[in-house]
């Protein structure tokens, strides 16, 4: 394998502001963080990864992502090659090396490359790495204050009998053709059914919709977000319970609020679906407040972890 | 981007028998053919690609796949930003630079990176690479003469109402899991089912059986294999017609014969379905004379293009 890229790279020295990645047993620029063609995390998308944000310099349920990570890789039969404490610390490395404030920090394990020639995945050894980049929105603060337009696509997300949703993974090229159909009819974000007139997710998204007085959310066929579980438990505290169960297409057609919840933004107020107003078409009231609410936690040290920013590199 | 570890490799002079590759405008050995890990390709698996073989310095059906290529691309919205003469001969350069005989020749078009902070698939531009390796078997000439035993698996192809499996693509992981669970079962290939009974695919061949005395190979639910293709017309021309339709795993588990297609290892014999021996438990005489005709046409000018090795580089 070469390494001089990389070994010019890691002479640049951090902070690196566009992104930090751990890949290859160092740190690099993440412009430079590059994986074989030939791993199977590329070839067969045969991998799994989590997601966890940095606000303000700190992880926000970091446990939780280690915990859903583990399980996904246990799902999956892969070993990183590093147990839950290195991951950590390479996922405080990548935010230190990267210098940022705010963040998405990203964790994958592949299946990796089989030996040449041959085809049996037991002689892959798995692959391991993370990065930090700016944090990302789905939808912007500034794009939340009008809300979000979301459209109901036509095509079946990938069946839970196939692939696990709750093992997370980067199977997401019905979602990608949905999301490219929503922009077709002017809307930004997009949810899947699951072929029985029921919505499942969008991609990188769990749905709400407050439906005769009630919040409702998919229960099956979906992720369940980590920002899905504060959203639950936002509400609950709030006295209002979501009721996780079967979300029809039309009951989102006709709810009085609608909101997507991800790592990648939070809590986000939909104020469209399939190009009518949801409600009055502004976001609604419930959903401003457990917006309020979930960025609220983001200082609350049962929830947060402060970065490890002094630790040396 | 750093390049200098690619300009290091470059340096190292051609043939490169381990593999060649053609990605960010340049030829290198494959192994160093990388790409980011923030590509679309990687993080949501999108992307479509196509897998020619070389045999004794001849690409085989070379035309079929890259048409296959062509309306993979238009169907899930991707450009290359190369013609079809260009890629033909990205093709044949690395061939050319890996100096192989006997070769297997992947191309690859992903979505590409998006704009950094962007969710927006639409400021992404669509990455292409393309490399050969030496050539890949599924069943090796010498594991051939015992034939390969087959798992029927548990698990659901994702479904055509997701993900089109007429557009090739990388979403492996229900195949990957199915043959994680052959291997416990002392199998080395697996099919899936399509939730009602019948059959679908292994990761990477289709599989026909011997069933009430004529060929029976899904219709539906499944890539439509050049292999595959190869398969139906020698059976047609040998006065024995393939059956296009539903192939349930009963029909499988009482087959007088069966086999599996795929560009990495032609058509090959299947003696064993979950333990029990298809048959006699020997390559039966059907699937050897069908598999003899295969390889014969890797001689005939009508199915193939020979490598040009002697362009400049």
């Amino acid at each position: 394998m070469s390494e001089s890229g990389g070994d010019a790279a890691a002479a640049r020295r951090p902070p690196w502001p566009g992104g930090a990645a751990w890949i290859d047993g160092r740190y690099r620029p993440v412009e430079d963080a590059k994986i074989s063609v030939l791993d199977l995390g590329v070839t067969r998308s045969d991998g799994t990864y989590d997601v966890v944000h940095v606000w303000d310099g700190r992880f926000y349920r970091l446990d939780a992502h280690l915990d859903r990570f583990a399980a996904s890789l246990a799902r999956l039969r892969l070993d990183p090659g590093h147990d839950r404490a290195e991951i950590e610390a390479f996922l405080h490395g990548c935010v230190r090396h990267a210098g940022l404030r705010d963040a998405y920090v990203s964790m994958t394990c592949t299946r990796g490359r089989p030996a040449p020639g041959s085809r049996d995945l037991r002689t892959a050894r798995n692959t391991f790495y993370c990065y930090a980049v700016p944090f990302v929105w789905i939808n912007s603060p500034e794009q939340q204050k009008q809300g979000a337009s979301m459209w109901i696509s036509e095509v079946t997300r990938i069946p839970p009998g196939s692939v696990d949703p709750l093992a997370k993974n980067y199977h997401w090229l019905d979602m990608e053709l949905a999301l490219l159909d929503a922009y077709d009819h002017d809307a930004e974000l997009v949810v899947l059914g699951d072929g029985s007139g029921a919505v499942t997710e969008g991609p990188g998204y769990n749905v709400f919709a407050r439906v005769d007085g009630q919040w409702l959310t998919p229960a099956r066929g979906t992720l369940h977000g980590i920002t899905r579980r504060s959203m639950i438990e936002l509400a609950a505290e709030a006295g209002d319970p979501v009721r996780e169960g079967r979300l029809t297409a039309d009951d989102l057609r006709r709810a009085d609020e609608v909101l997507a919840t991800s790592t990648a933004g939070g809590i986000m107020p939909v104020t469209a679906i399939d190009g009518k107003p949801v409600g009055a078409g502004v976001p609604g009231p419930l959903t401003l407040r457990l917006r309020d609410a979930y960025w609220r936690r983001h200082e609350d040290p049962r929830y947060t972890t402060p970065v490890r920013y002094d630790e040396p590199s």
